[in-house]
């Protein structure tokens, strides 16, 4: 699907510099792309690569255009307008609508005629899928679920039971939702496992990544808000609030009934612990562990940087001999307060 | 299914305060239940719900009684008397026994007539599954594995071959248990695959977290003691032996042949490294990396906290100079000698 | 399958001490090793278990052969020697070539004659699978993927499309690979996904562990180079780079955009940030975070072992008191100076 600059230009607001009868149909890095096909530059590490592309167009900011030597689209935020034509350049295949042969639907499932029920799907009792709905090759979808309309659950992710999905969403392969909490109380030595039969509510717009797991609640229910993103191989524990249009990078986690504000951005590796709450407007560092609240907005971290090891040795030894630096000090502020 | 507050206090030990006659049929926070719902005091961050529940009635200890607003289950732990009780009030859904016709039984494998195999599972060769199990949709039970009576394992779960899984275990989705352990010898700058080709053993009462991996062994087998709960994200590698009724928190990481005692605690994100022996009754801090054996019972931790990174920044800047401060102390030391 | 140790030395190069009529069909540990069965002797924590071995022949060099009750293979690796032997007496069972009757393989799709195409497998348009290849149940390959020859996709792994993997690769069970990276721009508060349509090329030789996640590049490839290893619960973010013969232990993050050079190996819950360089040749400690570009080749760490918490918790009071520290060095420093 061909697109002229001249187009994009009135579709996304943009100032354009060049020919507005060259079309583009895909998009590539500077580095990379060709005839008809679009990039974009909106970090300076590749002021070379801008000043040397044979792209059929770039998008930039006002400010850069001068380094282009190829038509330009100019506008404040060439990433976002990025995002946003690649969507039009690519868009998702159209779905095969129906319940295909081999997959499992439950009688009391509703499954709307307007989804895609792929290969070997199981849908449970009494699941709900909506108009636009694609469920991937090998996903389990269990009782008491919702996908709402055009959301996409992908291959291979399982949605154990009670799971709500709002519309839009996008669920990646390996993604566990709504499996039992980690719920144990001890008796004589013994883990007696605590029956998790909480919910978990996802919200419009939000996406799950590949292997991250969301725990449903104990009682009340896991709750992830609208336009939330959550990279891979993440850890939600039961009850966590996640608040809309927060993000958190791959390996994260959340203890239970931690609550996360709006709009908050999380680096990978990071980890709260559980019962503390983060307002909004929060930004964690990687690897960085919140053992707090955090009531104001702002970016924290933790940790250090690793480097090379004789050198790290050093700083720990150091580090070890701490309190007999104190004593040293110490030590000499007495002598000291003799000599004055 | 209802229960009477006379009935529950008697078959768990509760002293009531109340009318016998009220009954139960399900459990809510004290925050949400109402009618016909039973709650639980046990953190006393809540003590305001407490106050106030619209609950049916509440457990509790005999110290809060005085809090409680309507009938109350007194007993020494709350928490433990409400997970039996919850257990009896949320049974599982009852099994349909058999084979679902999507099912690919190997014809050596041996199935109990009272376990039931979902749909679309693999059973491998040789592989017994035994009374009342359950093998929910999509799992791979691969060759020379053995499920013990009424153990789960859910949709989508991975057994690759010779896990021996003990009674009443629950094996949530995504799980991969006896999959190669990281055996590498290098030759001449490249990798040598070595050959794994031990079981994984695991005992009765086994929980184990979704996503979770745990390697089968090198040569000896990988073990999981009676009791364990491992949460979800969790690396159990090759070789490692876990004694019984130690607990897991998600994410975390026990390298190859080490070895965890009893009743041990380990929280979310630690790590242990490889061949090392962790002593029984062991708790082990969030995030916490382990890197030597443990001998003694107790409480281990490492690590910093985050905080505003402007804050951090400085501290991290003092640690390195602390090389500097160390010397000006030893000049000072010098000095005051001098002056001595 | 039996072999002779006067086979065994010939084919591989060591030296027999002991009768080469005696034969091995199988390997155990030093310790459980009994007739018929070869170890290894490579590590000398396990000298004891040496002296008193039952195993029908050891692999260990020439120093070591004094302490060997039983016939001996004498090499310079043992460890590799042992892996190459151990891989002839446990060849991986032969392929059951061709397609199951539930697998479900789209019409585009071109699968080599000599493939086994197992249970519950989807084979997505335009696929293509290599001789030798073993797809395990319940896989998901996608559209426009590639499998080389004799590579094996293990139980419930999912491609999810345009993966690239080489020959004789090893993909484990619930990875993911070729998921959508973690690719988001901002507008007006909320997130606006970002298309990835780049793919995964991995070369020959790789094996990637289960639960591990590739996502696909978002414009170009993200590459594995050959004979890389992955270990399990890895996240590898979109357009990374991994160099040749360079190994990750588990549940490693590598954010998106950096480049890993070619013979490094980074031990378990390591991070790297991302669009950073790492040289070739280089080890990074468990769980130590790289910030930076690494540009010469050696060891490098970051962080704290745990300790008795009462010890920490010491330490960090210090740590943060260390400014007051500087302050009163330099107080001493100032009436030192008024001493001189």
């Amino acid at each position: 699907m061909a697109r002229s600059l001249g187009e994009l230009a009135a579709q996304f607001g943009c100032e354009l510099v060049g020919d507005p009868a060259v079309t583009v149909s895909g998009v590539a890095t500077l580095g990379n792309a060709g005839d008809g096909q679009l990039s974009f530059f909106s970090n300076r590490a590749y002021r070379k690569q801008l000043r040397e592309t044979c792209a059929a167009a770039v998008l930039l900011t006002a400010e850069d255009s001068k380094d282009c030597p190829v038509p330009a689209l100019v506008v404040d935020d060439p990433y976002l307008v990025y995002a946003l034509i690649a969507a039009e350049l690519y868009p998702p295949p159209p779905l095969q609508v129906g319940v295909h042969v081999s997959a499992n639907v439950s009688p009391t499932a509703s499954i709307s005629p307007g989804a895609e029920i792929s290969a070997h799907v199981i849908v449970g009792d009494d699941t709900v899928i909506g108009n636009g709905a694609y469920i991937a090759p090998g996903v389990v979808v269990g009782p008491r679920c919702s996908i709402g309309e055009h959301s996409h659950i992908l291959a291979n992710a399982t949605l154990v039971q009670d799971v709500i999905v709002g519309r839009r969403c996008i669920i990646h392969s390996g993604a566990v939702i709504g499996a039992d909490g980690f719920g144990n109380a001890k008796s004589r030595g013994r883990w007696i496992k605590v029956p998790q039969i909480g919910r978990v509510l996802i919200g419009d717009d939000v996406e799950v990544g590949a292997n991250t797991c969301i725990d449903r609640g104990s009682l009340d229910d896991t709750v992830i808000g609208d336009g939330v993103r959550l990279d891979n191989l993440i850890q939600i524990g039961h009850n966590v609030n996640i608040g809309a249009h927060t993000a958190l990078a791959a390996q994260c986690g959340v203890a239970g009934s931690a609550t996360i504000g709006q709009r908050c951005m999380i680096a990978g590796q990071a980890g709260l612990v559980g019962h503390i709450s983060i307002c909004d407007d929060v930004v964690v560092g990687g690897a960085t562990k919140i053992w707090k609240d955090i009531t104001e907005p702002g970016f924290y971290t933790g940790g250090f940087p690793g480097e090379k090891d004789s050198e790290w040795k050093k700083k720990v030894a150091r580090f070890r001999r701490l309190g007999d630096l104190v004593k040293r000090v110490a030590t000499l502020e007495k002598r000291a307060g003799k000599n004055l």
